[in-house]
């Protein structure tokens, strides 16, 4: 027993996962037991003596956390492609690895960001309350009523009308592997221009953003500023990461420079996008509609915050990488990084603290 | 002015439209002039002596409005795909000629389904509800709330774990026109086989369904029965025409069959789905969700509809053509129609009332 490597696991990740740590006889497993946010009292109490820490977003990695824990600490996993809550120095500081789940959520997130684009210009808000409230038989049919922009290009249409069929082009504030992976799924729908916003302090790469082009099928793909991005965009994605350097990088001035009939979807972190701006912006219609899974002080969104009363703004409680199949991707990837950290293996996703 | 061809249009086709109509010096137009559905004693009294009707789906075309309208009409004309509110033979009887709009909502109606899949595993309805209803402070975050079938296949996933990427399955009661825009725009989430049912007397065509794959980049296109296209169905989607041939076609032995992870999609017409039976499938777990856009008896479907009592069920009010794209093209081609079958030109799409 005394060999006994003590692990401390925040929350129950299911019958599926949990046997990998609970059936392993090096280990002594501590597991949060409620279905709710893990204590900090309790984490810390039980942290003492921990060579490793199964975390989540919602418990912060801290001197404190570490401290406690002490010198067997060997590995804090979490169950997050974000690590905001981690204070990556302090890991260095004390040599413990840092394992978490990035990759695996690229497609949930994906997905969503186009169903949020297409709830944006479909004014999902508002027609399913309509059935929800009992309204649909008093509701008047008429020919243009809650038509907003459509997300795809007409492609057949037998009327010799000026509805020639355009091109859409997507924009993405940020272009790692969701945006790609949101950019492949848009393609079929006539979009065949992607503008993105990059790190300015690496250089432009046209032949990348060629190849990227060719992989995709599309005509261009184009590290641009962001004024452009906003003026030429039919839907912009919010997909890069939060902190200082992103925070309300979509404020009032981006917003204002949008087309009318261009969508807004924010995927990634709430602090990207000002949410009095937006709320302001639908309000005025600067831009059609926004589809938003992240707000800034979320989960605190009442029903008086500004964005769960505009107009044509889909919110969503943060349910991005919520599919069975990621979930517990990501949670099976948490626990194989814990158990790599602890026996001092290549951790499947292992995130340098050093950056 | 006695030469002057009398036009009935049951509608306000707004501003970028109505210019057709009402600048034709050969033409005295006749406008319901309510913002609701045409009274059919206004149509009444107004159809006699006209050379022309522009309709909605809502209007009757009938042995009384022809008779009524007289001798002198030429031409009905349909803003809608559907014809199931005219009475062809009737029209035929008399050398009525008819318009109607296909084709050119395709790609409005293909986007609402993919949005309703990915609202259907979403879990949509009941994560806009908590943000909605205020409930987000209060939700407890866990690793599988709200978590139900993801969409797409998992294409990253740097853990070795058994979550080896699959592939996706389409089914589709009907595969047109709508029904393989749809297909186009699911490739890229991972759908790489195609089944779908089709007219039992026409034969079945592998080569045709051959070329299908290769158009469209994926493994299988193949005609099934409905028995298979439901056991091996990820999302199934509805878009068939209504009628006789189809009353019911999605009844308990149907959903019985379908993947308890799968969803169905129907934005074709109620008439297809058995509301009962598809209330007590979600309620019983047959399937994981649905996103319906049509429903039989529309628009009565109040508060106490099994559908929008169910769980896991997306019920929009008919909005499938609804954006400003399509219903302009939609309100352009029957104006277009409605001028052609007036003057003895070619319309640009007359419907056969032979068939």
């Amino acid at each position: 027993m005394a060999d006994k490597l003590k692990v401390v696991v925040c929350r129950d990740l299911g019958p599926d996962v949990m046997p990998l740590l609970l059936n392993n006889p090096q280990l002594d497993v501590v597991v949060w037991p409620h279905n709710k946010v893990c204590e900090r009292k309790w984490l810390l109490e039980n942290a003492q003596g921990a060579s490793g820490i199964l975390v989540m977003l919602s418990e912060k990695v801290d001197d404190e956390l570490l401290d406690t824990a002490g010198p067997k600490l060997r590995v804090v996993s979490t169950m997050s492609v974000g690590y905001e809550h981690a204070d990556l120095k302090a890991l260095l500081t004390r040599g413990v690895r840092f394992g978490y789940t990035p990759d695996v959520l690229t497609d949930a997130v994906a997905d969503l960001s186009v169903m949020l684009a297409l709830m944006a210009g479909r004014n999902a808000k508002e027609t399913t309350e309509i059935v929800q409230t009992g309204q649909w038989p008093n509701f008047v049919w008429s020919p243009f009523a809650f038509c907003g922009p459509q997300l795809s290009t007409i492609t057949t249409d037998p009327s010799a009308s000026a509805l020639t069929p355009t091109t859409r082009t997507a924009g993405f504030i940020g272009f790692g592997r969701i945006a790609q992976a949101t950019l492949a799924r848009l393609v079929p729908f006539g979009f065949a221009r992607c503008l993105y916003t990059g790190n300015q302090r690496t250089p432009q790469d046209p032949a990348a953003d060629a190849a990227l082009a060719a992989k995709f099928g599309v005509r261009e793909v184009r590290r641009v500023e962001l004024a452009e991005l906003a003026r030429e965009s039919d839907a912009v994605f919010v997909l890069a990461p939060g902190g200082a350097a992103t925070y309300h990088i979509v404020d009032e001035a981006f917003l204002k420079g949008m087309k009318k009939t261009a969508v807004l979807v924010n995927t990634a972190r709430g602090t990207l996008v000002d949410s009095d701006a937006l709320a302001k912006a639908l309000h005025e219609g600067w831009l059609y509609g926004a589809g938003i899974d992240v707000v800034e002080g979320e989960p605190n969104v009442g029903l008086d915050h500004p964005l769960v009363k505009a107009p044509r703004c889909i919110v969503l409680p943060h349910i991005g990488s919520a599919t069975n199949e990621t979930r517990l991707g990501m949670a099976t990837l948490a626990a194989k990084n814990l158990l790599a950290g602890l026996l001092g293996q290549e951790m499947p996703a292992e995130l340098s603290t050093s950056r």
